[in-house]
């Protein structure tokens, strides 16, 4: 049986592991005060080209919204997002639950538009009963979107110039920033960290057995920011675990290296569906593909592989999503490709 | 150089690290809904003896306190706990943060007695203005205690009839809690599941690269737990890694085979220092040890090996804290005591 | 210049007034232990139909929904409302601020259907990945809704049964119940007694200085309810204030009476906009009237009096809102109507 | 029955009463931003010697303080208040709801001394572990206290120095502020304007139905302030009610006139106890009062006039607490001490 339903069914990719066994019986000194934490975050402030950034390793994605978002908020504000957003949707209320509202924007193949953003804060300063109503206080979106889509690098500065002439504060989810860098005719890493206020760089579905990287380019947005993670219960004691996984994964590249097989793989087995004549749901140029799949063709393929039931069209068809990962064999796509 | 300093130093037991080695590359559902996890809730339940006990594996210490807590309180209620307990002192307000109040009992070597807490009760109630007041709704414990103490079996039963009798909830954190069983004379997991709540079984400071049990014997306590953590950012994407290592720990008693040498040293340290003459501040039958140490003495041990300043006791004198784990090694404890 | 804004524009019902002016150097305790608080309660329970009713008397709308909704829900729980609903749109993320997400239903002219509600909850229990999202707890509506419509007998029947049928909470906004009941051509107190599990009859808007009676026919609904409202910052240290209005305003039906006033200039003026050629927005039985006007038209009327632009469609027209209440005086309409 | 429980059992003061009585039935626009409003903020401003400061009308004082606290602080920080404040013990956790922890410093006669602050302050900077423990944001202080007692001018200036030279901001809970400012040898309204960040002048208890004055001499302390007040359910929709007290309370210097009575009637108390051989509790100067009464004395007086027990000492004795406001009639003192 192969499995495409998500990009965090395997451990951690093998030097990773190997760097954790390798340094398994040292002992350093807990909460990310250690050397190995030293060395990914300054490995990370380098290939962000943000030498004064501040880097602060989390464990998981959800948890990470979720602190950030609160961090960067004032009581009173919202944050924005498209509403297919992950965290409009899938973090059971874990923003709503440090007391802020996630405001909605509609969502065209999973991104917000500069334009609608543009008209929502028109219409709501001109209510006049906007005071009565949560202000927005940021922007959240995710790269790739949770439809695989990426923003092009004109999407991109046009989203950072209305949050910066509007006094809005803009937010990345990098869940899985390497697949949409290396799938990206051009945004780079350090265009993501001139662009945004604050990001993370997901190592949980690239790589990690977990982890995820918060960068703030301009550190004096978190303050606190350690005691602010504690809080939310969101700091790892043996935070080393987190510093060697990064260190390893920025050390010759090896975070975007891997983060190609995934792309490939996912984009082989696109271009397979098309020429066999199943419909694209969303033409995605990422490791998330979604395609029309009748219910006969369901059956069929689940006989093979696992993937996941994205929506229910009607009752003879759905949308499915295959996702392919760092560790996705080309063999097993080849498989698939034949059974298709 | 030699480290005390805490008990979460290195990474994982060699055999666990190995499990986690051993099934890198195999691919399973993520959250939670893999087969190792299913086979470490299934052995804790057995070695807690409560075969229908809801078990939820979670990351880290602060977090699973926060998660639990805010889930067993209403709205309007506080936990009680020891001026010294954890949440009181140590969580950055991880608590308060869910909107619960952390009440405080008086502190005997880290512990509340049951004397203490129903005077507490009976002062609020017979308070008129009481309504006006944080009803207390649960009573937290450590297991061991901060100052490394352990309940008797006798002070466990009247902390759990007064809850019981009072409507509060009891909820122990057992961070250390295989020191603890290791080296009490009585109280077993057992009685532990039979008396408290809800507890946790801590792996990150016994053999574990991170990860805590959570055990209600009662699952209806609980209700939609899942959710509520997801809600709390607690939930692991790839929770396999805690299954499979909570899975080995609870295999052939591991847990608390590897126990046994962080207690064993740590008392072979103890009777050591009161050999030499040293005072102790506080008698631990566990893996915490705590001295008065003039300063010059900790000048000079401080050339051989790291340790925790507790507190100043004035100018010449402090408390120290010496701890060991499941990794400490005999001949690094021989030789620390060579240099006593 | 005639003024139809809103309808908290004056003071209180004269006799209300007077009630205050009578009493006001009487001593009695605070927080609502008086003999006018517990006469009120009574009143009020015994309009409803509920002689085992929690009723509780707190001071405005926004506070009173984000109090009672917050003590409904467990945490991981959210609110359903229309996406009109007051609590989605202008209550400053007052919901959100205690962890609760507002889920939104669509609206019909501010009003949710029974089937709407269905479909949803069909949806989410349907889809696998529901333990990652927000748990439905309660069905927020109000009544007369913020368009002014109202629910038939037949739709509140229904929205009732889904919600007991799925553990829904059902919780009725009645800022303006007064002006809905002498309204509604079938729904009476004690229908919403009956159908409701929590629901509040409002005084600020119909009579009172401030004042809104929370009514729970099943107590043990809101457990330590005045602790919550307390921790709420919800309750007000002279109680007697609002026993003695609600008092008064359950005496004789006056609650009632008074509002009648309010539907009945309405409804004059919605005839004579009508028979003027005005085109209407929504065809609302009560006290707020929403009509298509033309800038200029608009431009002339303002020069006579004050009224609210809901919603602009176009450079040439908006939706303007008319509000009458108790206190709206018959030669004003008459004058309005003039007008036109 | 005479009645001293409290300083919050009669309505409002006649003058305060009058002016609402004649404005009753003009129509005003809601939420503040009535005429009467701009008025009374505009006297307090006067009276502060603030032109700048933003003045912000809420209900109640708990209400006042969870907001105006949660509106002061980071996320990460918490309020320093005495052990005996009002925060920390009668508010129901109305500041914990929001997030925030109470910190607790030893009182003296309801005080906190600049030492036991600076050296809080010094030890918590001085642990190395103080990042895990919540940032000290805030100092609250009551004026009068809970025990009715007053800082001097000395004691505020020095309190207000170590805050300011720590980053910390003082808040000034003045439910009493009335009685405080008679009783004071050397604090006026404009010192406190000057020390204090933010502070509130009681009306609820001083003269009005009900209403508290939040003063903050620099505004941008608060921004988007009224949508924070929202937030917590605090904003009054017929805010001229507020606005009417207070402008009242503040044109001829009412609120000090008034409040005068309270401080004379309870001196007059004060020194018939003593005269009688009863001993003092506390030598409070303004209007509560506390003695140490024989539980006989305790109930030969009950079958006269009412008053609170606020701590039993043991079987024969009790501390009680006698409370005068401004509507306490000579007559009822002077039969009060007849009775003694």
């Amino acid at each position: 049986m192969l499995h495409f339903d998500c990009d965090y069914m395997e451990g951690a990719h093998p030097q990773v592991l190997q760097r954790l066994t390798d340094t398994n019986m040292e002992q350093t000194p807990g909460y990310g005060q250690d050397a190995y934490t030293r060395e990914a975050c300054e490995k990370i402030r380098e290939a962000c080209g943000c030498p004064q950034a501040l880097v602060s390793l989390l464990v998981g994605g959800t948890q990470t919204n979720a602190t950030v978002i609160d961090a960067l908020l004032h009581t009173y504000e919202g944050v924005l997002a498209a509403e297919s957003g992950h965290i409009s949707q899938h973090e059971a209320g874990a923003v709503e639950a440090s007391g802020h509202k996630v405001l909605t924007l509609p969502q065209h193949e999973g991104k917000v538009s500069a334009g609608d953003l543009q008209d929502y804060l028109n219409t709501f300063y001109k209510d006049e009963a906007y005071p009565h109503m949560v202000i927005p206080g940021a922007l959240y979106i995710s790269y790739p979107t949770e439809y695989g889509t990426l923003y092009s690098l004109n999407e991109l500065e046009a989203l950072s110039r209305v949050c910066r002439e509007n006094g809005l504060l803009l937010y990345l989810d990098g869940a899985r920033l390497g697949y949409g860098l290396v799938a990206s005719a051009d945004v780079t890493l350090r265009d993501i960290a001139r662009l945004c206020d604050v990001f993370y760089i997901g190592g949980t579905k690239v790589g990690a057995l977990m982890g995820e990287a918060v960068v703030a380019p301009c550190p004096e947005l978190l303050p606190h920011f350690f005691t602010h993670v504690k809080r939310h219960g969101a700091v790892l004691a043996k935070g080393r675990l987190l510093g060697l996984q990064f260190a390893e994964l920025f050390t010759d590249g090896l975070y975007l290296k891997i983060a190609k097989n995934a792309v490939e793989t996912a984009l082989k087995l696109k271009q397979a569906m098309v020429e066999k004549g199943y419909r694209l749901y969303i033409d995605s140029p990422t490791n998330q593909q979604f395609f029309y799949l009748n219910q006969s063709d369901i059956e069929r393929l689940r006989r093979y592989c696992t993937f996941e039931i994205w929506a229910t069209v009607d009752q003879q068809q759905s949308i499915v999503r295959f996702v392919t990962s760092w560790a996705t064999r080309q063999e097993d796509i080849d498989e698939l490709i034949r059974q298709l």
